[in-house]
Formats: C-alpha cells, structure tokens, sequence
C-alpha cells in the first residue's frame, strides 16, 4: 500500500565553499531525479524568497520515506517535517480511479 | 500564467443538525469536482483523525483562488491558510515538461 | 507492513449529561478492548492531570488509522494529533526479533 | 513502584569528526541494549527524516530516569523532554494483566 | 520513593451563580488541608492577578498524583499541567538531610 | 516583607575545557549553601534529562533576588525566568502559620 | 521597599447590555483614581486598536498588587500579566534621586 | 505630538573581552543621560536575572525613535521590540493635566 | 509628522442575522471611503481564504488612529494588531520626494 | 495578472567587515533603484529599532517574486516571509480605479 506524505524541508547554509555547495547541488540534483523515477519523489516547490521546500513524496512506510531522506546528498544540512496524510473522498485523483462518479465517495472538504 | 497553492483547511464544527451537514457534505462534494474540472482544485489529503485537510490548488493569482474558496458551501466553517509556492528545479513535473534531461535545471533540493 | 503512530488525543468536554457522559465511557471502553484484540491499539497512557492520553497506535497505513479512529465512540470530542513514527536500530523490540545481537544494527540513540 | 515515561530525544551535531561519532554511536548502541536489559528503555523510534527519537522508559522514579540519561555516550548532545504518563483503564496492558475482563476498569479513551 | 512535582493549574470560570463557587471553594480549602495532612500537597502560591496557581505535590508516582488532582471539588475546571522534578544536590532540604557537610554532593547548580 | 519566586534556569554549555566546569560547579555548590543559609534560596530542582532547574527562592523584592542571581559564580551562563507568586489561603504553610485552623483563610485551590 | 510591575492587561466582552457596562467603565475610573492617588497605579496606555493596556504599578509585594487588582470592578473580565521590574542604574529617575551625576551609577543599557 | 512607545531590549553578548564591555557601558551610561535629558529616555528598568531591559521612550514618530536607539553605543548587540502605545482616559499623567477632575475622561481601565 | 502603520485586522462572525451583517458591511465601506479621503486609510488588502485584511494606515500618532479604529462599524468584531514604521532610505516613495537621484539616501535593503 | 505582495525580511550580521558591509548596502540600494523602476518593490518600511523591514512588493507569480529577492546583493543574508495578498473592495486605490463610486464593490473592512 503506497502512501503519500506532505514534507517540509529547511535547508542550513552549505559550508566548504561555493565549489562544494555547486557540487552538492549537482548531485542533489541527480538523486531527486532517481527519486522520481522510482515514485518516491512526486513534487516538489520552492518557498518563495527562502531556502526551504514543499514536497509530496510517496513510500511503502515511515522507514522506506527515512530511508530516501538520508539518500539525499544534502541530507545533513536539512531540517525535515513529515506531514501524514489520509486519503480524501473528494481528491480528484481518487474520483479520477473510480469508474463512475455515482460510485465515488462524498463528502465535505476536510471532514 | 497558473500559479500553485498549498493550502491547509481547518474545518470548525457545522451546526444546525446531521441532516444540514449531511446536506452540506453532498454540495461540497459537488462543488469540489467542478473545481478539480476547471483545475483549481488539483489534489486534496485528509489530515488522518482532524476535521483537516491540505490541498495543492492552481489560480492564476489570489483573487481566483480567494473566490474559489469562498464559493464552497462550507466556507463560513473552514479555517484556511495559504501557502504561496514557487516552481522548484528539481520537481518531477517540471522536468517532465522539458524536452531532454541535459537541458534540465540542476539545483540542490530546496535550494 | 505493519507501521507504528504515536498518538495523542485530548478530550473536549462531553455535553448532553452524566449519564450520557457514563454511556459514552463505557462504549469507548468496548471499542478499546476490540482495538486491542486487532493489534491496532497497542498502549495508552493519561496525560496526569489532564482529559489527554498519549498511545502507540499500529496500523498498515494512514487510512486504517483514521478509519480506527472515526469508530471511537467519543471521535467527535477528540483533537488528535499523530506523529509518525520509523524504526529505531536500538529499539528493543527490534533487538528481539533478530536471532543473534551481534547481527544487530548499531547505532546511537537518535540517530 | 515503575513509572512509565514518555521521552522525546533531540540529538544535536557530534563534533570531533565521522570516526568519533561511529565510536559514540557504538558505545550508545552497547548502553542501549543494558538500559534495555534493565527493563530501563522500553521501546524507541526514529522520528522520520530527523535526529530525533519518540522513546517509552520505565524507572521507580525522576532520579533513576535522569541517571539513565546521563549514562549515555551521547549525553552531552541530547535535549531530552520528559513527559510523565499515568495508566490508563483502557491500555491493553492493564488489561492484560486483570485476571477476568468484567473486573477490567472502564472509561472512555482519554478521560 | 516520593516524588516531587511542580504543578500549574488554571481555573477556569465557575458556572452555576456566586452560591455553588462559595460552595465550591469551601469544599476545595476542606480538601486541600487534607492534601496537606497527608503531605501529598506542598506548598501552593498564587499567579498575583491570574486565577492560576504554582505548587509543589508530593506521591509515589503519577497514578496517586491524578487520583489526588480527581478528588478536588473543582476537578472539572482545572487546567492542570505537571512539570516533573529530579532532586538537586544544591537544594538546601537535601543537604540538611546529609549528616556532614563534607559529605554533601557538591554541583553547579542547574547542571 | 520577604517575597517568594519560582525561577526557572537554564545552563548554557560552559566553555574553557572541564577543567574549568568542575572548578565553576564547585564555587557554585559553595555559593549555593551561602544563599540557603541567608534564606535566599528556599528549594531547587533539577528538570530530568535537562541542564535547567526549578528553584523556589526569597527575597525583600526583585533587586535583591537579581543580586543573588549576578552572585552566582555560573551566571553569565544562565537564562533566568522569574514568575512572581503572592501567598495562597490554602497554602499548607500560610496554614501552619495561623494559630487556629478555623481562622485559616478559605478559598478553592487557584481562585 | 516599594516595587514596580510592568503590567498587561486584555479586556474580555462585558456581558449585560450598554448599560452595565456603561456603569462598569464609570466605577473603574472612580477606582482607577483612587488607586492612582495610593500611588499603586503609576501609568496606563492603551494598547492603539485593542482592549488592552500596559501599565506601571506600584506596590510592596505581589500581594498588595493581587488586592490592587481584585479591587477592579472590571477584574473578572481581565487577564493579567505582571513582569517583575529591577531598578536599572541608567533610569533617569533612580539618577534623579542621587544627589551628584558623579555618584550615579554606570553601567550600559540592558546589562 | 510627543508619543510615548514602551520598548524591550535584549542584550547579546559583548564580544571584545571585559575592557571592551567596561568601556561601552559607560559609553551606553552616557548616551543614556543625554538621551534622559533630552526627554527621549523616560524610564527603563532591568528584567530580573536577564540581560534584557524594559523601557518608556519618547518621541515624534518612530524615525525619531529608531534614530536614538542607533545612537546608543550598544546597538549592535540590542534586540529591540517596540510597543506602540495611545492614551488612556485613566492615565494618572493624564490626569494631572487635566484642570478639574470632573472634566477627566472616565473609562474602564483598558477599554 | 505623519507616520504610517502597517494594520492587521482579524474580523469575528458578526451576530445578529444575515440582513444585520449585510447593513454593517455597507456601513463599514460607506465609512472606509470617508477615512481614505482624510488620507488615514491608505492601502487595504484581504487576506485570500480569511476574514483577515493588511492594511497601511497614515496618522499623526496613536491616538489618532486609535479613533480611526473606533470609528469602525465593525469595531466590535475586529481584533487589530499594529506595527509601527519607521521610513526606509530605499522606499520609491522617499526616493521620489527626492529632487536628484545623487540626494538620495543609500542604504542595504533592511539596514 | 500583475500580484502584490507583503513581505517582511530580516537581516542577519553581515560578515567580512565593515568596508564589505558599506559596499553591500550601496549595490542594495541600486538594485532597490532598479526594482522600484521596473515596478516590483513598490513601498518598503523600515521595523523602527530592528534590522528588518516591510515592504509592498509586486509581481506577476511567485517565481517572478522569488527570482527579485535572489537578485538582491544582500540575497545570503535575508530570511524573508511572503505573505499573499487578494485586493479588497475597500482598497482606495481599487476604489479610484472605479469610474463612479456607485459602482464601487461595497463590503465591510476585512470581510
């Protein structure tokens, strides 16, 4: 059973110099899109004006999402926020999955 | 040009009897696959056990996505707080849209 | 996959009378011992002193959990929040199931 | 009389370079499994994608818990928050160890 | 063992007209002198301009400290938050107790 | 009019190698029986796993309890926090204080 | 030994009409002034926009400031917050009162 | 139109060593006097056992005030928070200049 | 001197019925235009998905725009947080009331 | 579309000495020029006593935004806060766009 997880994540300034944080980037880089290519990584966006993102990732548990964190080659300069998250009656990929929408879920928004 | 949202919902609880909030689930319900047709509404998560939900919209700016709030039926219940967001390199999605890899930005997660 | 939650709620006032206040109680206590014999509910302590308890809830993902909460008799008086949990190489319970602790991982505490 | 307490472990920075960290980290490991033995440490979990962990400790009283901290190679990194737990009528636990289930105390999840 | 735990409580409003708050406040002065024979309540100190208080209780462990806090009169509009205590090798009460001086245990205080 | 304090410390790390900590602990045990004997420093605790304490002290007013704390040989490593307290009518010293019990204030706990 | 407080003060909703508070409002400022002409209450502004205020006042000990404020015919709608003061050597009255600049005392803001 | 702000200031530590500490407080000391004499400074006291100061300061409008706190030699150690402050109708001061007190404005303390 | 504020307003549900808030709200923007003619009211934004506004209000000090707020319709229902200004070297506004661009004060952004 | 923007930046120390520190605020002044013409920072305020400001910022969508904030010299040293904004119908600059006031949108102020 796949599960998706809001996650927050705060990166502190690189040290070792900019030829360092270049190179981490490039490697950062290199492994997100592993992680895509393997659904683990399914969005990503910046905070606007500070170095922290918003992503959505997905994983088989708490353990295999630990385990991609510390994959990641920037793993020790972030500060990372998992959100658990549920699945929503009126999430448009859900009703999308179901064959008719006389058969999907109602409910109100966030209840 | 489309802009995405995260937006967290806080739902207060709705008075007037089951009967209203059964009534009210069902029109929001409704409401909620008219705005995933027009793509504003992109995907939506229950917070497991809160009357919460985070959500990722898409407006071409504020007052869109303000209107599109206030036309759900349970607005005058919902606390909800919006987190602007910007395009991230290294989102699967974005990357999807360029044509070859080598032409992809290259950036440290949330750098 | 089985994974761990660390769980907490708070209780809100119960209205509509002791009696009602009593009925409740004993419905919870019902639905406890049920969740117990699925293995969903694994520990639960008060808070001293105050309507809140802290428990080790266990489930295969986020929407058992929340389903296992919404049964709860007293759900519509709970603020609950989750934290998720992943495993700890230190963990005894872990340290048990491996067949000889020089085959167990090591790791400091918290890391 | 054992008390049961919820611990929440916040690991900051090892200094000194990987070599002394891999050392601590052992040593902590080697502590680990003696508090576990003592009946001490309980359970411990990570929590996912930071340096922190969620444990469940036992001891007779504060002094005992706070001795078994300062045990730890990686003391001096820790800030530890100590949340005190009362037993609850429902825990699983408790129940257990009621001969019959009828004499088992009720009351709602919380209260 | 008897434990020593720091305690703040806030009060909410008394609901029922100024006769059941006298009532009340009788009963829990009754009470609270005998929380003091019994030596589970230390010392208590007003919040100057706040109906809140600062105390210092006494119990073997957190079950009789919530069984004591459950047996006040006004129970039901307590805030109650335990902050538990280590002893001190500073504090004075605990070096009268050592015979000598020389033999007192000798720390900085808060380390 | 001596005036009662509950003051919260926390211990920053000293610095200057252990050596020097052990010597600070020491002047610091020594200033500490100097401030119980003149009545200043009442009782003190240590919070379990934390370097902060909890410690009740007594003063004429705040200039003379700021003087105790800038006489503390660990000072420019502390941060201090005072929460001024006034007598409460069932505090069991105010109590033994007063000749006969019937003449004792009476009030609810926190009123 | 007269003391200072640094004083908050938030307004709740008067309940029981216009007119009642109306009544409210002219028995405080009668209380204000007596309170005033005590020399308890120093100063008092209104926080621009809110139903709060600051104020400095004056009093032996917090048990003398606890009576000043249960004397207000406005204290059950209040929540207080006192911060107690220490003199500073640069405030210009404690420099008023030494005789000669010479002998002020010296020292820099805040320290 | 004088306004009157109340400000909080938070010391940081003085880099520099003694010397350099010893001189700017008695620079600070200095600047203060003018700062007093010129009616900007009005009060300031120190918060018990904190490098931390609250103050009552006079000016024409916040360029004004801005411009004396980046006077005092302290500066770049101070973190400043500016509370901004209106009349009250049950101001002493306020008072005091009014010729008769029938002609005082009444009004509930913090109304 | 006028001064510019930058005003937060939080609007509680009005009571009183549909046609009551319907009756306030025209008043409220009846009395905005009057305060933005008198140049008090300057800029005003809503927060998307509450009711919450920024706003940028010019006064000569507090008090007067203390009175701005009273004026209100809605006054009752709003919880108003100020934050005082001062000007910025670098503000277009500033720069434009400049006669040549040399005159121009330099400043970092935020120094 | 074009968006506004509240925005709040705060400064950290600026490294590298003071002649470094003169030089970066002098690049940041003309590239505030720039921006001021291009009609992205529109007004910019100055928190009195702080090293951080406000400032009303406009621009097209938040990559455009974020891509102004990263042009900035002192970009490194800025830990900045968007906060998004939707137009209100009380804006007098809204209201002066409007050809008649009668066909001005009429709501209560934050509503």
């Amino acid at each position: 059973m796949i599960m998706e997880f809001l996650v927050h994540m705060k990166v502190a300034p690189i040290d070792g110099g900019e030829e360092r944080e270049k190179q981490l980037r490039e490697q950062e880089a290199v492994r997100s899109r592993e992680l895509a290519k393997q659904g683990i990584l399914s969005r990503i966006w910046r905070v606007p004006g500070r170095r922290e993102n918003w992503g959505i990732w997905r994983a088989d548990d708490c353990d295999q999402l630990h385990n991609a964190f510390v994959s990641l080659p920037l793993f020790a300069y972030l500060t990372i926020t998992v959100h658990p998250l549920a699945s929503h009656p009126n999430d448009p990929e859900v009703q999308t999955r179901c064959a008719t929408e006389d058969a999907a879920p109602s409910a109100g928004i966030a209840l």
